[in-house]
C-alpha cells in the first residue's frame, strides 16, 4: 500500500526534513529585471520568460524544500504554448525528486472531471510512434468539491490524488465557506464532512487517504476544527507569509504526530529578490532555506 | 449600454427565435464511425477527429440556433494542442454568428482568477508582428462561486460575462448545494443571493447583468425559488433531453415575459445520429431544429 499519493508526499516530506511547498505563480511583470520581456505585447517572450525563471526557481529550491505547487492560470494565459510549457515544467521538477502540485482548482460533473482528470494524469501520446514524447504529469492537482461526489472521486487514483477546496483565505472566501448551516455546521466544516467521507476508502500506508484539503483558514480555531473533521487527509495551507499566516495557524494544521500538513509560501519565497539583484536565483534559495527552518521550529 | 454580454445573447435569441443552446463535449468514442481514429492511443489523431466532427456540429447547427457551449476539458484533454483547436473553434464558431459559451467551470482566488479571465477574454498575441494571429474569445464562460467576489468579479466584463454555478443537476450536486442553511436559505439559494448582488452595478439595456447562473436543477419549485432570487440573471439551463429535464423545468427558469434563460441539451443533439449513417451532420441539424421549435413550443 506503500505506493500511495500520501505515502509519497509523506516520505518526501521525510527525507527533507521540512513539511514545506514552493507555490510557482509566476508573472512577468514581477520577474528579475535581467530577464523581464522587453515587448509586454509579446506573448511568447513572456513566456519564455517565465519558463526560464521557473527552471531556475526549481532548480534554486529543489534540495531544500520536498514538493512544489504550480499555478496553472499563469500558464494557461498563454494558450496552447503555455499548457505544453507547464507540463514542461511539472516534468523538470519531478525529474528533481519534487512532490509535483498542479493548483489548477478543476471542478466539473462526472463525464467531464473524468476529462480532467485524464488531461491531468493520464493524457493521450499525441505521437504514439515516439518514445521521447515523454509525458509528465503531477502527483496532485487541486480541485473544487462544489458539484459533489462525482466530480471529485475521478480525481482520487491511488498514486495520484487530489486536494479538494475546503476553506480558502481570500477576502471573498467567507461569502458562502463560513455560511452557518441549520446542522451547526459551517459549510466548509461541511465540505470536509464530504471529504473525510469519500476518502475513508482510499488510504494509504500512512493512514491519510488519496483526497487532501485546501485549508487557508486565518483562524486558529477554524482550522482546529477542520483538522478534527479531516483526521485522514493531508491538509495544504496556503497562506504562510505574505498572506500572513501565523505559527500558531501552522501548528493548528497538524495532527498530534506532527504529520498532516504541508504548509505553502510563494510569493515570499519565488520574489525574495532584489529586482537588479544579479543573484536573484541564490536570493530565492536561501528565502527556501529560511522557510524550511521556519516552519520545522514551529513544529518541533 | 447595448454592448453588454446579456444584450449580445439575448439580440442573438431573438434572432433565431429560440433561447436554445448546443452543448458541444465531443470523445473520440462516440463519433460517427467514418471519423473515428484507427488506433484510440493516438491522441493526435483523436483530436483531429474531435475537430472535424466539431466544426461540421458548428456548421449544421448554426443557422438554427443562437448559442453554443464548448466543453473545455473535452480539448484540454489533449493538453496544448487542444487548447489550440478550442479556440481555433471557438473563432470558427464565433465566424458563423453564434453566440459561444465556454464551458469551463474556472475558479481561483483573486490574482489567479485574473489570469484565468485574461487567458479567456484577453490572452496575450503570441507573435506580436503577425497580423494574422488571430485572437479568438468566447463571449462567456461558465465559473464555480464557491471561493467568492473576488473570484468571480474578474470575469464580469460588460462585453464578456460569466454563468456562475448554482445548482448543478448531477448525482453529487445535491450534498453540498441542497444543505439547508440557518437563515433558511440552501446554499445553492445563498450563492443565487451572491450572483444578484454583484451582478447589480453591470447590467444592461435589456435588465440582464454580466452575471448569469448556471442552473441545472431537477425540481420545479426549486428553479422557481432561483428565478425569484436572481430576477436580473441570465439562467444557463443544463440537462434537458438526455439528463431528463422537462417542459415544466424549461418554463420555470424563465422570467414572465418569456426572456432570462437559455436551454441547454448536448448528447440528444450532438450524437443524433445512427453511427453508421453517412448523412449524421444532416440528422445533427435535423436534432436541432427539433430542439429549438421544442423549447420555442413550450414558451410561447
Amino acid at each position: 500500500m506503500a505506493d500511495h499519493f500520501s505515502d509519497l508526499l509523506l516520505a518526501a516530506i521525510a527525507s527533507k526534513g521540512s513539511p514545506v511547498c514552493v507555490g510557482l505563480d509566476p508573472v512577468a511583470e514581477r520577474l528579475p529585471a535581467a530577464l523581464r520581456p522587453a515587448n509586454p505585447d509579446d506573448g511568447s517572450a513572456a513566456l519564455d520568460a517565465i519558463c526560464e525563471f521557473s527552471a531556475t526557481v526549481i532548480d534554486a529550491v529543489s534540495e531544500h524544500v520536498p514538493a512544489i505547487k504550480i499555478q496553472s492560470a499563469c500558464f494557461e494565459r498563454y494558450r496552447g504554448d503555455g499548457v505544453e510549457a507547464l507540463y514542461e515544467l511539472i516534468g523538470e521538477a519531478r525529474d528533481r525528486g519534487l512532490f509535483v502540485i498542479l493548483d489548477a482548482k478543476r471542478g466539473d460533473i462526472g463525464i467531464s472531471a473524468d476529462h480532467y482528470a485524464a488531461a491531468t494524469f493520464d493524457p493521450p501520446r499525441m505521437d504514439p510512434d515516439c518514445l521521447a514524447d515523454r509525458v509528465a504529469v503531477p502527483h496532485a492537482i487541486t480541485i473544487n468539491g462544489y458539484l459533489g461526489a462525482d466530480g471529485i472521486m475521478p480525481f482520487c487514483r491511488r498514486t495520484q490524488g487530489a486536494f479538494v477546496l475546503v476553506r480558502t483565505s481570500n477576502p471573498g472566501g467567507d461569502e458562502l465557506q463560513r455560511m452557518m448551516l441549520a446542522s451547526g455546521h459551517t459549510v466548509a466544516e461541511q465540505a470536509a464532512i464530504m471529504v473525510d467521507r469519500l476518502g475513508a476508502d482510499c488510504r494509504g500506508e500512512c493512514g491519510y487517504s488519496d483526497l487532501g484539503a485546501v485549508v487557508g483558514a486565518t483562524k486558529r480555531e477554524e482550522i482546529a476544527n477542520l483538522r478534527q473533521l479531516m483526521p485522514h487527509s493531508l491538509f495544504l495551507v496556503p497562506g504562510y507569509g505574505a498572506q500572513g499566516g501565523t505559527a500558531e495557524d501552522v501548528r493548528a494544521s497538524f495532527n498530534r504526530d506532527g504529520t498532516g500538513a504541508i504548509i505553502t509560501a510563494s510569493r515570499s519565497v519565488i520574489y525574495a529578490f532584489d529586482e537588479n539583484d544579479a543573484d536573484w536565483s541564490g536570493a530565492i534559495e536561501q528565502a527556501a532555506i529560511r522557510f524550511a527552518a521556519e516552519v520545522r521550529g514551529i513544529i518541533s
